[in-house]
């Protein structure tokens, strides 16, 4: 079954918000076995909803259609369904008593818009929307099945879960996905792609396997379809299984969280604490760790060392290891981990110190040179790396590769 | 000039990964006056790919492709390019040249797929990857032009920045656009609206403004369009000077600089120094602050004191303080903010501390309560907040918050 999304918006096309609500009905859709196979985001304009429309119901069994309804935008969304789907307007009774009954709630006048707004194609079944003013709407024509969906993320989500997705999990001819993901790290693309091609090469071709690449992580999915779900997941899991083996350390999860998220949980049921001395990344490990919610069972504290002086006063680094090596050393790096770890009380730390860059770099130090220390419960180990992005790609590259090598020593410490 | 984007990627037709791209590609060419009408997000498949292009060079002349290029994915978006543009793929040696280089300098073998990237359309001019190893290509056909792009944003932008906007700017049939720029914060888009109302009544019918909001500030562009370059930003000039004055301390700069830059900037000038003390903000604002290059000629570091014994020990406050007041309150923001101007030894620093969220709110002081405090050379300040986001966007609205604040205490005790 193909499903196409087209998503309208004039502020989407200008780059003036973020199309947060395709990659939100996608998920939905995913996990009920339908894929979506192309969403078209396109201007607020009656011709280019039309031309979408037809091509999308020549190609695709389900269409998902958010945005252009509101008292705002309603004239050229609903004339251009009107015309494209050969029928009139009709003002629905149960949706207009349910808009006054919200404007007499707020104790505000309702203008001849807001009246607009309880008008439905007449040729729909009406998706009842107890979340906002605008209705949804179900029509059918020919094989295609069309929903039609205010753009307020809130409002799209109540009719996708209680009118949209009900209706399209009863339509015949459905097949059921099912899939596992293993998130990888400190192995790159290519190489992960030669240690498992021999896994890769046995799948059965009901059976896709993806890679999804990112800094320092690439991610792995594998996708079944089929009739016999039970037969289906234990051959899944049979080659999940296989594929965790062979990549052994560099298999961080199966279960869809992200690298922080496993370190976070690891270090909270050990009952670990966490603290982090940053230099070149300047608080950025800090706040990939202080975005997860509860992140404050398990992280202490940090000290950005920006500066010099803050390494000496602040981490208790040697002035005269800055003189003898520099603050981009291993020596630094070594001092900058036990004496954040001892300053804060935390059972493990995590310090980086490295040339972001633009300038700053040397002929024995080269921008992009950064080195890393972990401290451990019984030992500290360094890492040294040479990153060849942009600054900011630096700062994402070492603070993940840090996070990787600390869930590393977590485990090799407390297994 | 019609432009359209064409994305390719499985990962975001799933959800698992929220496309950016597509918004930074049009805010850039919203800014060159070039719009986009249609963004086509599909699946890595060669028939989807020859379809997608097919139609979009039907409609569009400016047509801009991302992603489908990398060692794994190289094979179906190049054959399906191939094929829709009657064109072999070649071996470029300078792109080899460079591929190879990048492996040799991290001393790494090079396997099958990673030459194959150096492949590209004969009919093709190669847009030369500096950022990493899959080139990208641009292409004329009919009144077309197409631009294929690896899908990696920081290799996508630093095409687009060196290689694609160039080209499409020198396009002939381009509209000459002049535009110029206004950041606004501390002052919400309706109330901005009603303070400008008058300014912009007058414009004429060929200079337009828009407003591109974002948390905790309004970005204002006056864009004309027009044949008299030297009268058009005269006249530009004046309305920006205009509205400048209206807006007063809510005015940030006219240079397109971020926030964060501003303040950077300013401080530098004035030989200031700073360091900031983080407690919900977890390292944000130390993050925004070190992702500009340069920022190490004012910042010093920061102490992330997510957990009370660091705010006592590494920050100097009370433990009274936090008995009688709590973490969250006026008067702990006070003993952070002056506690690490002093041992960092700043002339300006920021404290934050807050509840973030989902969990950790009371009656008294509900999840998203934020104290902030501006740390100045004659007198601290304080600031009180109650966001009611989610955890993320109270992080980011604290932190902008602050810096907005600091920005006119730096500017008060500066003039």
């Amino acid at each position: 079954m193909r499903a196409e999304l087209i998503i309208i918006g004039d502020e989407l096309l200008i780059g003036q918000v973020l199309d947060t609500n395709s990659s939100w009905i996608c998920t939905q859709l995913n996990e009920i076995g339908v894929q979506v196979k192309q969403i078209s985001t396109i201007t607020d304009d009656a011709d280019e909803i039309i031309h979408a429309l037809t091509l999308a119901t020549s190609r695709a069994e389900v269409i998902l259609m958010t945005g252009g309804l509101g008292p705002t935008k309603d004239d050229v969304t609903k004339l251009a369904l009107s015309k494209y789907f050969h029928s009139e307007l009709v003002l629905d009774e149960k949706v207009l008593t349910h808009v006054k009954g919200i404007f007499e709630k707020f104790n505000r006048p309702m203008l001849p818009e807001n009246i607009k707004q309880a008008e439905v194609l007449k040729v729909s079944e009406v998706l009842f929307n107890k979340a906002g003013t605008a209705p949804g709407m179900w029509i059918k024509q020919g094989k295609s099945h069309i929903a039609i969906m205010p753009g307020v993320p809130s409002e799209m989500q109540y009719l996708m879960k209680h009118e949209v997705l009900p209706r399209i999990k009863a339509l015949p001819g459905r097949k059921e996905l099912i899939q596992s993901h293993i998130l990888t790290a400190g192995i790159g693309e290519s190489f992960l792609a030669a240690k498992i091609a021999h896994i890769e090469d046995r799948l059965p071709s009901y059976i896709k396997l993806a890679y999804l690449p990112a800094p320092v992580q690439v991610r792995l999915r594998l996708s079944a379809v089929g009739d016999n779900h039970r037969l289906l997941k234990a051959e899944l899991d049979s080659f999940t299984q296989e594929i965790k083996d062979e990549l052994k350390e560099h298999c961080i999860n199966t279960n869809e969280q992200t690298l922080e998220e496993t370190l976070l949980d690891e270090m909270r049921n050990l009952n670990l604490k966490l603290a982090l001395a940053e230099s070149c990344t300047g608080g950025y490990v800090s706040h990939l760790i202080t975005e997860i919610p509860g992140s404050s069972r398990v992280f202490l504290g940090s000290i950005v060392s920006y500066d010099n002086t803050v390494k000496i006063n602040s981490l208790g680094v040697k002035q005269q290891t800055l003189n003898d090596f520099g603050a981009v050393s291993e020596q630094t790096a070594i001092e900058m981990a036990e004496g954040v770890k001892q300053n804060i009380g935390s059972d493990y730390s995590i310090a980086i110190t490295g040339i972001a860059g633009p300038d700053g770099g040397s002929i024995e130090k080269p921008v992009g040179t950064v080195w890393v220390a972990i401290a451990g419960v019984k030992k500290t180990y360094t890492f040294k790396y040479l990153f060849q992005n942009s600054r900011n790609g630096t700062i994402i590259r070492a603070s993940k590769n840090a996070l990787y090598q600390l869930i590393q020593l977590v485990r090799e410490e407390n297994k």
